[in-house]
């Protein structure tokens, strides 16, 4: 049965929450962050073949929910779902969970794009990275639609404003 | 004339960069997040008030587009524009700047709630909070519709899939 793919396994630390002992918002997004590391490992593209092939993969663009308040010391993992690729990009769903629960407490769709390092700009995949790209895509076909996916930011509508 | 209002001004710490000295996507989100804490100082709501009034602003969901790598030391500075508000809620958008340049280094569109800590749940804004957050938008109503709000992450149609 399909699954979304468990990258990264960690804890609330001391130097991530606030005042009330809560997980700051950014942090939230670290942990995503340490995830996409851990999906490079997955996808062959680890530190040193990074530095050998001086390729890597870019953030360009995150949208995050926040679904719920995160306390010191609990036990976190993140998820990740392929949503969608071509030949230079991933489009991702992360979802970040209390210990083994299936509810998130926080989902994160991003565009990540692999970029030539020495030149500053968008390299297609090689063709071993690709095929281990394509490998995910198949395993993920089936995953029910993301919740948080394809969200747009914004206010209700104000009908008196509308009808003004 | 008016002017996203200037929140907060950073360096880009040694600590936030990778083994590159690029600031790591994360670490844009906690600049934005410091300038969030500057925002609710300046709507009155600042540690003192929070505390006291058991009220505080949280965030319900963030948008983050990265238009520049930021290199150990750099100085930065985050702007905020106010796009919409209701009885409970705020529609802001943020910059990232290096020095004074116009130009951003990222953008963040974010919905942000006003709550009740002690509760667990949304509250409207007190009178004078809203006065103020009202000042704001009536100083924010002729700037110009920012370039990364609204967005929805996707890959462009492929059109050999659409027409299978």
């Amino acid at each position: 049965m399909a699954a979304a793919l468990t990258l990264t396994r960690d804890t609330v630390r001391a130097e991530w929450v606030d005042y009330n002992g809560h997980l700051r918002d950014a942090y939230y997004l670290l942990l995503f962050s340490y995830a996409v590391d851990a999906l490079m490992d997955h996808l062959g593209l680890d530190e040193a073949e990074r530095a050998l092939s001086q390729r890597s993969i870019y953030t360009l663009e995150v949208h995050l929910n926040y679904l719920r308040e995160l306390k010191l010391g609990t036990e976190l993992r993140v998820d990740v779902q392929l949503l969608a690729h071509d030949s230079k990009r991933l489009q991702v769903y992360l979802t970040l969970h209390r210990g083994e629960e299936l509810e998130a407490a926080a989902a994160s769709e991003q565009m990540l794009l692999h970029v030539d390092t020495e030149q500053g700009c968008a390299a297609p995949f090689s063709a071993a990275l690709l095929a281990r790209v394509e490998a995910l895509a198949v395993a993920h076909a089936d995953l029910p639609k993301p919740a948080y996916a394809g969200r747009q930011i914004g206010l209700p509508v104000q009908r008196g404003v509308m009808a003004a």
